[in-house]
Formats: C-alpha cells, structure tokens, sequence
C-alpha cells in the first residue's frame, strides 16, 4: 500500500478504534501554535513518516544493536494523529493530554511484557508537546519522571523569560518553557534529568541557575569535542541509571542546522547525526518509558528531506531499544 | 540604507515613537495562529518588505494612473509591525485591535486632506487580522464599513463550520470565520459588501445563504471568463459606490496558486496578477478607509519571491489609488 | 487520523483486504520507468495524496456544481497503491493491467447503482499506466471505450519514433507510445477519441496522420484562444457523445508548466487550472468509465506544491462528475 | 553525447576554431554585471542550454509552423560562450562587440542563401548585451536596425535616470539604458522600432517623452487585454515591416514572473508563454537578422526549470522563423 | 566556451568519433531504471559537470599531493555520456557493457604509459553501473578485479532479498544487488574486496554472512570514530595491497544526507566530505583501474549543487591519484 | 518593530545622519560585481540581518563566554548599507573606502573606552570589501594591520593569475586577489597574518611561495584534523600575538559547502560551524580592530537559511569578542 504510515507499520486509528492492543505506539501531534519563531512543525509528522518510507520489516535489521525492532514479538503500530486545535493552546493541551493519557494506560499487547504499560513514540510538533506528555506519564506511573532532553536549547525558561508587555496566561505555555511548567507541578524528578546537546543564548546565568533548581544536568553542544560520544554517554547513564522511568524527549535541533535545516529555532554548532545515533545506541540500558521527537518543520527542509530522514532514524533507533 | 522598509519608506515605529504625523502608514501584522493549514504568514510583513525592495520614490510613477505614490503630498511611512504574541489568540485580537485603533484615531500630517484620519495598510499576517481592523474602523468612523474581499474563500464561516469535538470559545476565531464575527459585531455594512474571487468548496449552499445574511455579493472567480476584469470593476463599484466607507481586505489567494504558491489554504483556479491589478486600477473611485494584504506565507513560495512580488504591487496599486 | 489517504477517505487495501465492496475506487500506480526525460512520477500518488488534505467530506461541496461527492450515497475509497516493480517495465505492466482488472471486475458497492462495475481514478505514475488500465477496461467492459486524453503531447508515437541504436521489444512500450500499442490492441474506439491541450515538437506530420489512423481528434492548447473554454467543451462532446464508454487521461502537463512545473516532460504554452477545471466541469455528460491523473513528479514541484494540489482538484472534478 | 549544447546542436568553438561555416550561430553571453537588482543572469546559457535538451532534429517539427528548424538546409550550431569579464564592463562590452561582429560578418555556410550574413541568436547575460550586439550589426549592415523588443521595461532610460551619487562613465551601461546609448550612437532606426509588454514604474512620464524621442512604439501588456495577441502582431508588423532589417530582443521578464521567476528584475502582470509563443509565431514575416533572449537567471528560478524552458522555447521559435 | 564538459576537458564523443587517444576517459552513464526508490541520477553526469565548472588545468593544482592532474602528460578528455535506454534495463546493461568495454581495450594516448590501457572515469547514474563496468574490466585484464566500495550500503544483496511477489529475471538487476551479481560472475577477485562507510539497515546477521563469502571486508561508518581516517586507510591498504588491480565504486551515498542531500537513498550518520577526501589521498598507492562515482540525483540536491560539488571534488581526487 | 535590522539594533544611516556616535557599527556592503563565479553577496547584508532575527538584547547572553554582548555599556547600531555602484568597480572601491574611512574616524561613543576608535563589522558582499576596509584602516591606525584570514581560498593570488586574453587595470581588483593588493600597498603586517581554512586548488606551488612574501602563516582546513581546534588558535595566537591590531576576515566559504551551501565558490571538505566557533572563541585575546563575514550569497542557501544562520552566529561571536 502506497499509504503513509511510519515504517509500514499497521495503521489503527487508536483513540477511536479501541480494539487493536499495542506495545508501542507511534502517534503524531501535529501541533505548532506554542513556537516561538518559525511555525510549520505541524506538518512534522506527515513529513518524518514520508521520511520513513525505506523503512520496513523486512529490512529492519538494526547491526549496530544486531535486531529488528519490527520483528519483534511486540507489537507495534501507527495510531495517526492526534486531532489538536490550532487556534487555542489551553485546549490543545488538554486534546493532547487527555489522547495520552488515554492510550498511555491501556494494558499492553503482549501478557508477558515487562512493561506494564504500552510505550508511546511521538512525532511532534513543536516542543511544547512534551508537556501533556509528561502530565500524561505522572498519572500513569504515579509520579514523577526522569527527562532525558536532546536540543540546543533549555526549554525550562520561566514563562515571564518571554517577554510580553501584555501577559496572559495561556502565553505562559511556549515550547521554550514547558519543562519549567512540567517542573513546577512535579511531573519531572529532580536531580535525575538532563539537557545534551545545548548551545543557545540565554538571559545570564540566572537561566543556569533557574534550570538548576529544577534538577537537570547540563551537557553542552561543545562537550563532546572533550569527552567525545562515550563521556556523553556515560554522563548521561551516570546522571539517570538504568531503573528511573525516562521520558526521551529530542528537540531535532539538537543536530547541527546545516544537516538537519528543517526546524523553527535553528542554532549553529550542533552535533551529527552519527554522534546522536552513537549516543542513542549507548543508551540502551535506559528504562525510557515515553519519548517524542519534535521540532521538525519541513518548509524549511531541503529538497532531500534530510532533517525528516534524521528524525525518522531517531524513532528507528529509539524502537530498537525499546524491543531489544 | 539597507534596512527593509516597504519601498524604501521612511521607518517610525509609530506605536511608540507618536511624534511623526502620517497620512498613510504601512504596517505588518506578524500573526498566523488562526491558520487551518499551513502556517508560515508571520513572515509575510518581512516577505513583502524584502519584495518592494524595487519600489522607490525616484522611479516610482504608476503609468497606468500617471502618478507616482511615493512623491506625492502625502506622508507615507513604514510603521513596523505590532507586536503580537504567537500563543494566545484572544490577546493578540486585543493587542491588534488597539494597535489599529490608537495608529488610525490620529491626526493625518497633511492638514487640509480630505481623510479625516491616517490610512492603515496592513501587511498580514493570516486573514484574521481583518477582525482587529474592522473593530478599530468601526470606532474610529462610528459605524460598520463597506467589506470589498478579494479571496478564494468566503471567510464568512460560521465558526461552528470548522467541526471541533471539543468547542472552545477562542477556537471561534479563525482566518475563515473572522468575516462572520465582524458582521456579528455589526461591523460591516450589510448589502454592501463584496467577494471576488471565490472557488474554494464549501460545506453546501447553506454557506451562500449564511453569507448572504451577511450582506455581501459573491463574485467568483470564474466569473472573469464571461464579464472580463471590467464586468468585475462594474459589479463592485455597482455593489459598494464611491461614497461607502470601505475596507479592501485582499487574501493573497484571490490569485491562482500557480503563479502565487506562497500561501497557506491555495486553490487552484485563480486569477493572474494582471487581471487583479487591471480591478484594482478600476476601483480608484472606491472610498476606501484601510486596507491589508494577507495570507502571504514565504516558507512555500518560489526562489524568485512571486507571491511577495504580487502583495507588493498591490500595495503599490492600493497606494497609487489613495494619493490619487 | 493524520494519514495520508486521498482527501482522508478511508483507506481499504484493496487489492489484498477484498472484504469491503466499493463504487470509486481512488489506487495509486507509482510507476515512472517509462518516462523518457524526468523520473519522478512514482512519487506522484504521495504528492497528490497530500495536496488533497485540505478535501474533507465535511466541506467538499462542489460550488461549481451543487454537490458534494464525498457524502454521495457512493462509496469512494483509497485503495492504496499497486504494488509495481521498479525495474521490469514488462512485469510492472503486468501487474498493474491484472490489479485494474481485478479492482474493475467487481461489483459495485451501491445495488442499484447504474454503474455496473466500481469506477477505477488511478494516480499515476506516468503516462503509460494508462496502457494496463486500458487492457483490463477491455476485458470488464467487453470492448474498446473512447479515450478522452489531456496532455501536451500526442502519446500516439509508435514506438519507432524513439529511435534507439539497439532496439528491443520492451523499450516499445513508453508514457509516448502507449496509446499506440493500445490503439493496436483494439482498446480504443477509432473515431471517438479526442485529444485536448497538444502543444509539443513532432517528427513531422506524419505524427498526425498516424494519430489520424488511430482515430483521434486533436485539439491544440492554442485553439482555446479561438474557440474558448467552451468551444473545447463542444467539440468534446460532439466527438465522443454522452453514452460512449469513456477513459479519461489527463497528463498534468497539459496545465502550462509554470503554474504546473512539477513534471517530467514540460510544454511551454499550456492551459490555465481555471481553463481545465471549466472545461471538465463542462464535460459532466460524458460517460466516463475510468480516469487517470499522471505525469505528477514532486521532485521538480515548488515549495507550495502547486501542482499536486492541481492533480488533486482535477480528480476531485471527476469525482464531482461521476457522482453527479 | 550528454553534453548540453542548445537543442543537442553541433558545438564548435567559433570564435577560436574559425572552419566551420554556419548560418546560425547559437551564442553565450555569460554576462550580468550591468544589472540593477539580481545578479545570476551569467548562468543563464547554461540553463538555456539545458532545458533544450528536449529539443533535438529527430523530433524537432513545429507544427505551429510545419517546418523542423533542425533539419533545414541551414546549417545550425552552438558557438559556445564568449569570454567576457566579470570585472570592468568597458572591457566586457569590448569583447562582446568585437565577437558579435567578427562572427556576424562570416560568409553563412549556404552559399545560395538569401542571407548574406550568419545570424546570431545571443543566449544572455544580462540586457546590456544588445549594446554590443547592435554594434555589431550596425557595421555588419551598414547601418541602424530596428528594434523590436519584448521586455517589462524600457531599457530606454538615460543613464542619469539611474541616480548615484558619484557618477562615472562606466556605470552608463547598465541593463536599463543600453537601448538609449544604442539610439545616441545612431544603431536603431528611429520610427521602426517598438518595444512590447512594458509594465513597469516610471521616473515619469518623461521617460515615455524620451522613449519616443528614440523613436520606439510602446504597447504595454496591458493592451493584450483589448487588442489581442493578433493585436500586438498586427501592430508590430505595421510599425516594423518585412523588410527592415531587425534585432528582436526578448527579456525573460515580459512574462510573467509567477511562470517565469527566475530573472532579475520581475513585475507583476506579464504575459504568458502562450501569448509569447502566438505572438512570436505571428511575427514570422519580419526581416530579424539578429536576436537575444536574455535576463534569464536560474538561481531564482524554479526547481522544474519552468524559466529556462520558455527561453528555450522562444529560442525554437525564433530558429522556425529563421529557417522558415 | 561555456559548454559543460567535466573540468572543461576538451570533449571527444569517444564512442562514436575514435580517433582521439586517450589516457583517462571521463564518461557519463546517464541511467536510473534499477534504483529502489527515488530515480534522477539519471541526470547525475550533467550535474557533476556543472559542479566541476570551476576546475580548470590553469588552477588545477592539487596542494594535498602537489601536482595538477590537468597539466599531466596524460591525456584526458571527456568522452561525454553513454546512450542508454531508459525503458529495458537489459538492454541497457548491454550497452553500457560493451561501451565500457569497447573504450576501455583502445590503447592509451601515452605510448611509454604504465597503463597498459586507459582508465575510465565513469559518472553515474544508479550504482547499477558498477555491473556493467566490472564486466568490461574482466575482460580487458582477463580476470576478477578488486573492488573498494564507498557506500552506505552493502550492494551485495541476493536479488531475492527485494521480495516481489512476481519474480522477474530482469529484476534481479538493481542498485543492490548488482555486486551479488558481479561476485557470481567471479568479476570479484574474493577476499581483496571492502565496503568502506556502510551503515544501513539490513534483513539480518545473513546478510553480513553472504557477503563475507563474496569476499569483502566490512568498514562501517561509525569506525571511523575508533580508526580515525588514518586507521580507515590502513585497513583499505592492508585488504587489497598496492598491486591488485581495483575498482574504485563510490557511492555518493557515503557522506552524510545532511552534506550530500541529493541521492536516491540517504542513510543519517555517514562521513564528511573532509573525512572522504583524506581518505582518499591515503589510498594514492593502490592500484586503481576503473572507478565510478554514482547515485548522484541532483533534484534532490540543494540549490548550492553541494552534492554535485562533491563528487566532482571525488572525481579530482581521483585523477590526482592516477596522474600521480 | 518587524524592520531587519542586525540583531534588533538600533537603525542609523552613520552615513547621512553623524549625530549618533557608537561604539561599534554594523554596517553592510551589498558588492558582488569582483566575484569569479557565482554573484548575489550582494544580498548576504540583508540575508544575515533576518538571519539575527532571534539574537536580542534580552536573551543575548553568550554562555560560551560570560557576558551579552547586546547589553554591554557599549553602543552598537545598525549603519545599514554603504551605497555602492554595482557597475563601476573602480567607483566602488572609492565609494567603500571612504565610507569605512569616515565612520572608522569618528570618535566612539564610549568616552573612556579603551578603543580610540569605533569598530566596524562589514557584512558583504564578496571578499574584495576587505581591500577598501585596509585602505581605510590603514589610514585610521597609521599603519598597516595584521590579517586573520578564514577562508578555503588565498585570495593573495596575482591579479594576473585570473587569465585573460585582454587585460585591464580594473579586472586586477577581485576577491580572489584582493590581499595582494593590499599586501602591495603596505596595508598588511608581513609576518603576522594568516589564512586559516585553506583547502582550494593552486595555479602551483608558487602560489605558496607568493603568499608567504607576502608574509601569511597558512593553516589549512585539513589541519585541524591533527591538531584540534585549539591547536589553531595557539597557531594563530602565537602568529599574530594578542597586540597587534588585526583585521578579522571571514569568507563563509571556510564552513563545509554541506552546511554552508549559500556561497559563490564553494570547497568540499570545510569546517564545521561548532569549529568555527570555538576557534573564534578561544580567540578572544586578539586586537581585532576591524573584520567582515563575507561571501554570503543567499540565492544558493537552503530554505532554512543555513548559511545565512552561521554569519549572523559568527558576527555575535565577534561582537563578544569586542565588548568581552
Ligand atoms: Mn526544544
Ligand atoms: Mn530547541
Ligand atoms: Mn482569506
Ligand atoms: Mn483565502
Ligand atoms: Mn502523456
Ligand atoms: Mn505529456
Ligand atoms: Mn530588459
Ligand atoms: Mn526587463
Ligand atoms: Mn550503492
Ligand atoms: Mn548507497
Ligand atoms: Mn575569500
Ligand atoms: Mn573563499
């Protein structure tokens, strides 16, 4: 079939259709009204699942893993999209938390799964989407969550860090500031989280400070020219270890703009898709329980869709840890 | 200077610099939260600016009027944009509506003009920001305005015409119910109104008849092929009168995606950018009090900057009629 | 759902999922190794598939002509694609001629439809699709039909007038060359078949006097100027009547190629989509029996992707026809 | 071979390989620094020349005509490019004038032509290369020429027209104001020679005063609305005649820019490639013994090429006439 | 002369015109028909000739071996493209064999030359060309060659691992499998062969295990994180020695999508153009006689050419070695 | 306001309106007529200032070095562009000249400012801006100032090493050879200047041997891959020493093509932006009393303006520098 899905995975309409269990489920939030900057990433999941389109089953042997994440006895598939208003952010949280939570607390498909739950893959969108999200994993594993988040930027500013000469509160929810929200009401575990691949402007320190408080480590862009994809690695596992539940949350500007064009706040500087790759396969021991990837804008691709082929791998590699 | 002004205009940020009188005053709406499809007309203000770059005072006689918009007694300046947030659509109604509000209510520079008030051309922006237009409009000439519409679409929709499982009060406003909010209001004239240009699909003939409550005359597109360009100038100028306060809200859609791909809702079927400048030139008899261009979204236009090219000259063309 | 199917129908892998009957049948053939300049129409369904998003069954009335074929008592649905081979043109004729024939053989989903068998809309793909798709008409309707073709050029070329050092019996068969074979199979109707929009470079007149023999009528892209819209409209029905059994054939490049330049063999001086969509509209009365939509290569598309959503209104024109 | 020379003709380094006669010589002049606005025009051979690669003998027939220029007795071929300077224009527009005139002044290879000289067809390069082109000519024939050029601009601006405030000999030659330099030197006859498809600003209505002065007729395309492309023809004929010998040059932006983006100094409203084609076609009776198609510069032009094809296209055109 | 020859090499259609000697032939293999997914490197050879345009012999000096390939006593020209049909890929096959075959046995322009024979540079086209080239090189040295192979991916895949329901013996033939094919044939000299750069997906282990018995050593591209480029040299010189006779096949494929975006199957993570070229000025010792530089697909390059521009860079480096 | 200005500044005309002092003046140069290939720098002033759009004075802060410097108690503005003749080289020097002349000895707005004279950061244009900006320093400072030099190319080449059959004084002023002009007339510290980037194609080695009497140390792109980005700065470091007043030169061309594609000509094999900007980071202690970022020519960009995105990043990395 010449049908769009992800990787040629089934496609089940989950919120309305019901009947069909998963283990993993690919859902798109097509959702860019919270950006700060260049829209477009609405069309992201169109855009990544197009990208997917060489991926398959029959073809899916990962040999940097060695094993194919769509041969696995899980089952995975394509739920489409969330419906998610453009016009109004508070209810387009609440579309999105509400799909998340829904799909997120059925029982899996597989009886003897170690996951209780069902892993969502969301293709986002713009960042903002991590915040339902996270409300979504709070109640389904009743607490809080370890984040693990790839991007040049913080994303935990404070809301009045963007600022208005009118503020309202619905402008409070941005995706440069969701993860400050998602701090402030106990979604993300203190001490446990991380930021890899940061290289943005900030405000002062006072933003280093801020994020701080809310318990992340730091990895910057240029660190890796120091401790290379290894040091990243281990700092990561160090900071998180193998049992917190993890949320994955990889902002695609996290790569070097020149490679990956396609995405609404570009910063010079990033990281290669080879050093993401190589840092994703040296997550494995992760207990990732949730992970999206956002911030892809394909009007601003190039013509060889390299930002979309980046993001479709990312969801490749992350499914391969999921089922390996 | 290098600066992008729109025709190399001088730049007042007339919002918070209030010393320089206008008579005419170009100014960007950067806001594209109320789109159903593709964003992107947040760039439109800069798009057109960068695309007048041709347009000067020295070589800027209209030979199809016989005169030159640029050196005329009138003072025309480039305003900016307003500053308008990309995450709440209710407040940034609000922050349009005063911008046009407090910019139109003003002295004109020229004393013994025949405008009582400064002209606003509006460089969307999404076709939303009509609304804020028309509210400011409304006050400032004490009663609702004649509403001559080029477009694609109606943008008289019920906002019920845009299904949401989940209705919310700001979700009403969209670029294609901000005409039916406006007559709601009583801002527009009922039976003076007009559409030119129309093709877009439509729910059924219920949208006509909602529409005609309305008040507007639907002229569409194909409509050209049997009255020819001067059969449209004679309907509208039949239609609105050379008295009727008028607002002239052109969506750059009106013409045929083909030539103007830049654009977020495009249809196929439209008209040429000769045939809209020949209307144009034919209405210089309309009273029209504000203007805007809209809906240009440069994120899918062509390397050679068509869409913007045509705002441009209609800018052009719509100024070329005040001054003359 | 944010999949991808035409105008978000459902979609029903036909060709594998036999269990849900249907009336229309939208199938994709994303086959272009018969193409003798650009490569790229394999890629056309996708394109065409995402230019329609905007088509809803919610707002899909037809102004132009009072209905809305998407809630036709009809059922319309995505099939999908034909699965074709890449590298074997002698094989992927094959498959799509048995495909067609099996999709086109089955009963209807309406009982008391007048239509006899489901109606086939095929997004090519190339040109030379329509040779299969004319095979396996033969076969259901019992007889040669009429081919109604749109295009620049004449796709009447025996296969000799592709000169080549080393000829051999596959490369006969081109997207120029299969109305030829199809004529020489007996699948077309000598006498009631017309070609409209002709503008292309000939080996000489002998082009004509072989398409003469094959029984076409040739309207040029320049007669319009002359006869108009519906000049063309008339000397249409004339030639092919309004009972005889009618495959529609329209190469994307019979639109001018700057408002269409996303295919792979462009024909300055071409139509207008006002002028094509007027002229199907006029054309209501045919009795057309299969369509297709070819020659749509995105590589070579604008960003705004004009000329998929062009591909995308003509089939839904005929869609608007064939349910009227 | 896959070299791209225009329409797969024989390339001969004329310039430097001095033994082939032709009648036709098909010309680069890779030159664009007398431009206003865009530069780029200097890769407008190479664009040419590759959207010609449709066009070879084997199907060249024109049936717009009834003859295939490529398989006439002439004899045809692509000369390359000329060597010019991208660095000091008094030395560039030296070379170019001293190319024109010595291939221009070869016996033709048919020595029963009726053509006592080979023609010319100039690939630009910006417009100024119809200085040296009509320099050469006047020596070729003895005298001034008449002019009939196609453009969106006069091209007749006195060079103060363009204000600067150091002003310099060298920087009179411009895109803009060659044809008034060629008047002063006495190269264009004056009351023969018109210019077709203007649209542009003014400085005023001095320009036009100066324009006539020089003696051109102007037609605007606007007039294409009321007379006609048989109009313009009919028009052009009478001012022109059949016997006066003519230079027809042919700036890419008399069409419009959203078909023809890709040039340097676009405006709005032009006219189509179809009216172009009609209107060239109509024109075969005039003596032309020189001609250029220029402003064609591909980094603004569409991925499809859609620019480069319609000068390749007027390119063919003008070959039918001349072998015609 | 501005007509695009690769390097502006004098241009000799070598198959037709034999006169010419030669010592390094460059040759365009303008085919596309066996790729598995996006075709257009079709247009490959014409895109790398653009991209070499600013090579000259008079600047042609190459610092990182310090000598000038151009100003060589070798003779190199640029033989153009082979004609190839796009309609029967075993037809083309052929051709293309006999072609590499015919101009590969001449005898060398340089009398006292090393090379017995001269080497071919061959311009892909799909990497499918490699099958047709090996054939001709096992006849021309009387016996299998080595092959060090660039690419993302492996090639060696059995023709059955691109399942089809339909099995055809001509689609065995495809970008994939071609050296399966070749290896079959024994023009693969077993156990002196390497893959250098691989990262793609596979069926499984299986894969990896076929191709060890057809004799190939397995560099990925993530080992040059541990090897460095130095450490890649070293393996590729140790694999085939100094004295084996080679084919060089590179696949543009090789270098990362977000640098070389214009290629038909891009894989994230691959080398830069900085770590390729070093590479490839380590490996000046081997004894390279034939070499290829394929899958360059330039629609889907970016505006920059940037893909074309590295390959034509590949190809210098190439002939850097072999003047050398 | 939604007017481009670099990074939001504050907008003067330095040139025209003298009241206000600064401390630092960003001040464009739209030159491109001395470029060898590919023209349109012209547009890169404007190209970088949107490309800034998200540096701010709010969010400014540089965490790479510790300080914002948009809130530093220096003054900074926008002088928009120079006006410069793009027919007229020679007139354009003199133009650029006596513009970097007059701002550069103006006192600075800064009274105990340890600079005695206001600096300037030029956004071309092509290269050969740096030869009007030497002369001018050179007068400012009485002397002649080192050069750093990023850049793929020498740019000291001779003038007489662009060949060309018919010299002229004018054609030796280009942006290749722009140095050695300057290292002829004095205006270049022999002995403390250096190229660091350095990858193209020579004439020979006496290309080198020109370059160092002309007293540059050279480092070339490939040498990082040994000595690391801080090797590089302690090469330049040690060569220009931290008092020497230096003039920053960057060619955007240094950057990889891949990631860097909108340039003029392009060289495989470049710098990554994260190099680039640790290098200009740990450069900090140098005396940079003038610098450029040039050969920005966006027609070549990618649609997320990649290139564009990198200068802006690279002029806020150097106005750290300057208030750090
Ligand atoms: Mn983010
Ligand atoms: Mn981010
Ligand atoms: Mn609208
Ligand atoms: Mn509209
Ligand atoms: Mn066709
Ligand atoms: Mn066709
Ligand atoms: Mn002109
Ligand atoms: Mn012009
Ligand atoms: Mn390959
Ligand atoms: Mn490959
Ligand atoms: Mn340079
Ligand atoms: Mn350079």
């Amino acid at each position: 079939s010449g049908i769009s899905t992800f990787a040629h995975l089934k496609h089940v309409k989950c919120l309305s259709e019901r009947d069909t269990p998963f283990d993993i489920g690919i859902i798109g939030a097509p959702f860019d009204t919270a950006v700060s900057y260049r829209p477009g990433a609405r069309f992201g999941p169109r855009a990544i699942r197009a990208a997917s389109a060489r991926q398959t089953s029959f073809r899916g042997f990962n040999p940097r893993r060695g094993l194919n994440p769509y041969s696995a006895p899980y089952t995975i598939i394509d739920c489409g999209d969330i419906p998610i208003t453009p016009f109004d952010n508070a209810l387009a949280v609440q579309q999105m938390s509400e799909a998340f939570l829904e799909l997120g607390s059925r029982p899996p498909a597989l009886v003897h799964s170690t996951n209780p739950k069902p892993k969502l893959l969301t293709l986002g969108g713009d960042h903002s989407v991590a915040l339902p999200a996270l409300r979504a994993l709070n109640k389904i594993y009743g607490g809080p969550v370890a984040v693990l988040h790839f991007d040049a930027h913080l994303d935990t500013w404070h809301p009045a860090k963007y600022p208005s000469a009118w503020p309202s509160a619905q402008s409070d929810f941005t995706h440069g500031s969701m993860f400050w929200i998602a701090s402030n009401e106990g979604l993300i575990i203190n001490g446990s989280s991380a930021h890899a691949g940061l290289r943005s402007r900030l405000t002062g320190w006072e933003d280093y400070e801020d994020d701080e408080r809310q318990g992340f480590l730091r990895i910057s862009a240029d660190d890796i020219d120091e401790m290379g994809t290894a040091g990243i690695v281990n700092a990561i596992l160090e900071r998180i270890g193998t049992e917190t539940p993890t949320y994955l949350s990889l902002d695609i500007d996290v790569l070097d703009p020149g490679l990956c064009p396609g995405t609404g706040t570009p910063e010079a500087g990033g990281w290669t898709s080879r050093e993401v790759i190589r840092i994703l396969r040296g997550l494995e021991g992760l207990n990732v329980v949730g992970a999206d990837i956002v911030e892809v804008a394909p009007a601003y691709d190039g013509r060889g869709e390299q930002t979309a082929l980046v993001a479709s791998q990312v969801a490749y590699e992350i499914l391969t840890s999921w089922v390996g």
